[in-house]
């Protein structure tokens, strides 16, 4: 799925034919490429063609994982877009990924007078919000396995693709007890 | 300060005399009322004129408090309003409460041919989004401790306003705890 197909797919009222009211661009990154580091300033959102993104945050001395970005999706470093200023949090291209990229200048010229884009860009936030206020109830209200059993059920087929200490770090937890979740929910 | 004031701060670009795209409703509530409960869908977002409004979700047999709002905040059950799904979370005043009412209907109305209003929600919801994201570092990678002493930082007025056993919720900690942390930070 290509980002205008996406774009359009939100704004279902708009005709599909329509172009992006921003010029976007392409990128590949290989597995394990940062796409933006610590302490940069995100100068772009990102709509995921194909692979997996990982967002993770320092914590001390060890590291932990956010969340994961799957196809059709958007992700960014998006505080740190939002603001323009420095990312507390890492994206990485947990497989090889095939991006399409819309610059901050660019999207702040076409939110200005564009009431379309203005619309789309208030439902991925929507989103974004929802998202985010979901994982917030789950760390606050479920154990690691409630969370990874909905994982599993929601994100099924990109599940094998994510090696296991990945996912220990998501649940905070220790490979060995995401070993034994992993038995209970196969068998 | 007024919702039509805060609409136009927002939307600093906007006239500032300009009308509000929506009717809005005044709403007064006393300590301890409960403005949208579980299981409910949320019908309204609100602007607090006055008051302080706490968030909790219940979590096994007991209730964690997500977050408080503050004058000049908005507020509401937001995942329920925009999905328009029964509400997980409860919304209660925490003190006696003067608010202003936008209803589901007028607000999604108001978005289908206004510029000014799509680019208004689309602001809030990058706040909501940013204030969420916070929460989530925060609960990853912060102590009580250090939680605590930011929110003593940011919110130092009202903070004396807030039950000591809701702010140990809210930090989930136990009551006794957050008296070591308060003496400590006092002190």
């Amino acid at each position: 799925m290509t980002f205008l197909t996406f774009y359009n797919a939100v704004l279902s009222e708009v005709n599909s034919s329509a172009d992006l009211p921003f010029p976007i661009e392409k990128a590949l990154y290989n597995k394990g490429d940062i796409i933006t580091n610590y302490h940069e300033i995100e100068d772009s959102v990102y709509f995921i063609n194909k692979g997996i993104v990982e967002l993770s945050i320092k914590s001390y001395m060890t590291e932990k994982i956010i969340d994961f970005f799957f196809e059709k999706e958007m992700v960014a470093s998006l505080t740190s877009f939002l603001i323009q200023a420095e990312s507390d949090v890492r994206l990485t291209a947990l497989i090889d990924c095939e991006l399409e990229m819309v610059k901050y200048q660019d999207l702040m010229q076409a939110y200005k007078h564009d009431l379309s884009i203005n619309k789309f860009g208030r439902k991925i936030m929507e989103g974004a919000y929802i998202r985010k206020s979901n994982r917030e109830k789950a760390l606050l209200t479920k154990t690691a396995e409630e969370i990874y059993a909905e994982m599993f059920k929601t994100h099924a087929r990109y599940i094998s693709q994510i090696p296991v200490n990945k996912i220990a770090k998501y649940l905070g937890i220790h490979p060995e007890s995401l070993s034994r979740i992993r038995k209970k929910i196969n068998s």
